[in-house]
């Protein structure tokens, strides 16, 4: 039971394992959690079960669910708002001109409208703030305005983000060794990077995720970072500072862009060990307290009440859309200052374009990544928090435009959204910056 | 592993299962957990970690934690507050006098100050709200205004609460059998109880709790209500659900109160199956929404996602402290009425004080227990929400006086408590009763 277990929370806690698409992919509309009725009905009927270990629950559809659900499934972390009162977004609707607008797929010559975008990316919440007011607001699947939904890998960028902080008031030396700071990794492959690489990830790792070698480093990662009871028989690392003890090198520091996400739950620790708070705690601290949210954020956890900083938080739409506020305006929301601009200021430079080329992203040819956000290098200069199945929080400073996607899209690598959602966001882009 | 876990999470499940005092039990102040610095570092030293299953989790002085942490423990589920304004209780503080007040404990000559048993009580929250405002405010241990704390089987009394509107609005008929709302029961020992039986707890169940027979019913519940998965071997009942159909009948129904948490995991199922909604989103529509909450509130749940109604539940002091305003105030706060006031009426009026003196409590002579809320019949009409390790929401209607208090008493059962607290609540009554 364990391990079938472990293996259906593998690509939760790793959120890399590619879900191998059926013949005939069901539509979203045909995949909506509400219309397959998952988890309905007191109990559900056992084929309407999602929970169960053995039932697979983030493989598709199920996944449809599961995204507004990883709380019932798993061990957590709050993220407190505190309890004062929100602050409300105000609005500005222009739903139906931005349905109506059209692009081409990348790779395509047939025009898609934004609405059917919608559909083709199985969204399941997207928010588009335009000088920030709500221009777009819409839910589907297993969403409403007062869920919360994965941020899977969007998790990197608060990770990140809170690193930058601490960069700019200069309790962070992004110059300095890991080692410096977490002597437990002296002798691990993150020993000898320094703080920014690990930022970047342009650090060198060994960390396979040949998902057919029982021995490979994801199913170890996967294994140690499951809140599960181990198996007696369990000699391998017990949570997220465990297992990063481990880590061995492969190649060197500082030359190429290696999406691994063990580089963030290094950082989550780094930025733990210098702030004194939990990755969870520093957020609500620094963030989700202070910008107005109206929802608690949450993380889960390992075994031993780690936050996963790699790919843990789910969240409510509006309250991510806020997170966009804040980048859109360089630390500022509500007219309070959060964070130095500087930090959004070093983000928007980016990481090296010469260390992403080596990655090889077909789909995001000329970007960088820098303190865990994506960056386009685009005539926006547009730059975003992305996870895997269709999550982003999409900030173009030029059109003075935040856009939130969350989304159960059948395959997780976002190579297979990009091209009907980033032409698109590019068309919206320019809608609102000309509109006025 | 799997079998320690389940060990170390049975007073958990069950919230029953005695606590051995060590020989020279620590004092309140001396098990602060902050003081013993439980679950401090990144990671927390293996002596400080609580998390970890064979780490006994909800033991004294462990347990002085673990009762603000349960979703870092367990897969929980939200009980929303909405996403709107807070309505803030207002102050009109009297703490000083309050704190000198005096009092004789059960079987004592001595006298106790109010703020002596606090301590003695071992404390983490106490709220008095006197004519709707907060007189008195009080954290310790764990606790503090944005924290939650395990409110034990008080979730009983919000499974309790949720059953008498549905009664009082004419969408469940208390006379009626369990079978015909939930035809999975007719079998058990449930089938032919009335759901007036079931709410009250004068059914007739066998259910055991010796803890040295490994064939106890309370291991084959507390198997069954584990969210872990179940060990390969396991063939016994999966969730709160199948338990409950394996019941077997002891003695009759209607002839004396016999306090069975099962009583309320079947309340729970009626209730969901009535009201097509889970206890957590119940509670949130009724109740939660629509009291100005400023926290959410959540509670644990099985392997197939149903909330634990029948002691999962953790909120916030004040929150608890709305929830008690309610009952004084017969189904109004905020100016809103949320339900009839007869739903209160009734459960004042209590049950069956003969069937009730048959279980012997030796704290609560005279008292009765309806709707999963504690009726003690005194002049001044006070009843009770209660649960193991001192939980409690009193209102005093004479007095005018909701008190809430959360706490981490070493041991499970209120009878170690009673003597300290209910006849301070009685002079706390009397003073603010008479101090206008």
């Amino acid at each position: 039971m364990i391990s079938r277990s472990i293996i259906s929370a593998v690509t939760f806690f790793c959120a890399v394992l590619p879900v191998m698409a059926t013949a005939q992919m069901l539509s979203q509309e045909e995949s909506d959690p509400r219309t397959l009725g998952w988890m309905e009905g007191f109990p559900p009927a056992p084929d309407k079960m999602v929970m169960q270990p053995d039932s697979n629950f983030f493989s598709f559809p199920k996944l449809r669910w599961t995204v507004c659900h990883f709380r019932e499934l798993l061990p957590t972390e709050q993220v407190s708002r505190g309890i004062g009162a929100p602050e409300p977004l105000e609005y500005d609707l222009d739903e139906i001109a931005i349905d109506a607008l059209t692009f081409k797929p990348m790779g395509s010559r047939e025009t898609m409208t934004w609405k059917e975008s919608l559909a083709a990316n199985y969204t399941d919440g997207m928010l588009i703030l335009h000088q920030g007011k709500i221009v777009y607001e819409r839910y589907f699947g297993c969403l409403d305005e007062k869920g919360k939904h994965g941020a899977m890998s969007m998790t990197k960028s608060m990770t990140g983000l809170l690193a930058e902080i601490l960069v700019a008031e200069g309790s962070l030396d992004d110059t300095q060794s890991v080692t410096s700071i977490i002597p437990e990794l002296a002798d691990s492959a993150f020993g000898n990077a320094t703080i920014r690489q690990v930022m970047d990830m342009t650090t060198g790792l060994a960390y396979s995720e040949d998902y057919s070698d029982p021995d490979a480093d994801i199913w170890i990662y996967t294994r140690a970072a499951n809140p599960l009871p181990k198996p007696a028989d369990y000699s391998g690392p017990d949570g997220y500072f465990e297992y990063l003890q481990t880590v061995k090198p492969e190649g060197s520091h500082g030359e190429a862009f290696h999406y691994k996400t063990i580089n963030t739950d290094a950082l989550g620790w780094i930025i733990s060990r210098v702030s004194g708070k939990e990755f969870t705690e520093l957020l609500s601290h620094r963030i989700w307290s202070r910008m107005g949210a109206e929802q608690d954020a949450y993380v889960t956890v390992d075994g031993k009440g780690t936050p996963f900083a790699g790919g843990g938080m789910s969240a409510g739409l509006r309250d991510l859309g806020r997170i966009g506020l804040l980048m859109l305006n360089e630390g500022e929301i509500n007219g309070r200052r959060l964070f130095p601009a500087e930090v959004v200021a070093g983000l928007r430079q980016g990481g090296s374009r010469e260390a992403f080329e080596k990655a090889g992203y077909k789909t995001l040819k000329g970007g960088s990544y820098r303190g865990m956000w994506w960056v386009f290098h685009n005539e926006n200069g547009a730059f975003a928090a992305r996870g895997v199945h269709g999550q982003t929080i999409y900030v173009d400073p030029t059109a003075d435009m935040v856009l939130v996607r969350l989304a159960s899209f059948p395959t997780a690598k976002n190579a297979a959204i990009d091209p009907t959602s980033l032409p698109a966001y590019q068309v919206v882009a320019e809608y609102l910056r000309t509109r006025n």
